[in-house]
C-alpha cells in the first residue's frame, strides 16, 4: 500500500505540474525579448545587382550559422517598403540573438566565423554593424 | 476502487503527456527565424546624451508595443562593441518582428502608432529603418 501511495504522490506532483504549464501557455507571451545581445549586420554587395553574389553569400551565412552561441538568427534582404527613413541599398540583413556580449565576442573570433571572411568577404563592398544590449 | 483506477489512469495519462514535453524540450531547436518581417528602427535623440530623453522614448516604445500586430520586440541601446564598422551614436534600438508584410503595413497606420508619434517625435533628430523579409 506504500508503494501504491507513493505512486499516486509522484503522479500527483506530474499532474499539478502539467496544471502549471497549462495556465502558464494561457497567459498572453510576453513578447519582449529580454537579456539578449543582438548583432545586425547590412552587407552591401560589391556587384550590387547580381543574385549569383547573394546567394553566395546567403551559403556562406547559412555555414556561419552553425557557430553553437548563436541563439537565434534570421537572414533578410530589403522588403519592398520604401519610404525616406528606409534603408534599402543593402543586399544582405543578418540578425543574430546571443546570450550575452561575451557570446558575441566567442563568436567574432570562432574559428567558423573566420572561415567565412576568409571565404566570402570579396563580396562585399560595405558592412553596418549594429549591436544593442537591453536599455 | 473502479475511481481509484480511474484516477490513477489519468494521473498516468498527464505524466505521459510530462515525458512526452521533456523529449520536445531535448531536442535541437532551430535557430533560424523564417516567415518573419524584420522592421528595425534606430533613433538619433535630438539631445543626445540626455538620459531622461532616452527614458522617455524607451516609455513611449512601450507604450507602442501593445500594437496586437507585433509578435516579439526588443527596446535596446548599443552595446559597448567598437569597431569600425559598428554603428554607435544612435540612442536607442526598435527592433520588430512581424508575421508578414501586411501586419508591418497595418502597425504604420495603427492609432497606437499614430498617437506614438505624436506623443514622442519631438524628441528624435533621426531615424533609420531596416525591413527585412526572408531571402
Amino acid at each position: 500500500m506504500q508503494t501504491r501511495k507513493s505512486f499516486i504522490a509522484k503522479l500527483s506532483a506530474a499532474a499539478a505540474a502539467i496544471t502549471g504549464l497549462s495556465s502558464f501557455k494561457q497567459q498572453p507571451m510576453d513578447k519582449e525579448l529580454k537579456n539578449v545581445f543582438i548583432h545586425h549586420v547590412y552587407f552591401w554587395l560589391k556587384n550590387a545587382d547580381s543574385k549569383a553574389d547573394r546567394d553566395k553569400l546567403v551559403e556562406g551565412l547559412t555555414k556561419l550559422s552553425k557557430v553553437k552561441t548563436i541563439q537565434n538568427f534570421h537572414i533578410g534582404k530589403p522588403a519592398d517598403t520604401n519610404r525616406e527613413v528606409i534603408e534599402r541599398g543593402y543586399a544582405v540583413s543578418w540578425m543574430l540573438q546571443f546570450a550575452n556580449g561575451t557570446d558575441q565576442a566567442s563568436y567574432q573570433t570562432d574559428p567558423v566565423h573566420l572561415k567565412f571572411v576568409e571565404d566570402y568577404s570579396h563580396l562585399w563592398s560595405k558592412v553596418i554593424v549594429y549591436d544593442s544590449v537591453d536599455v
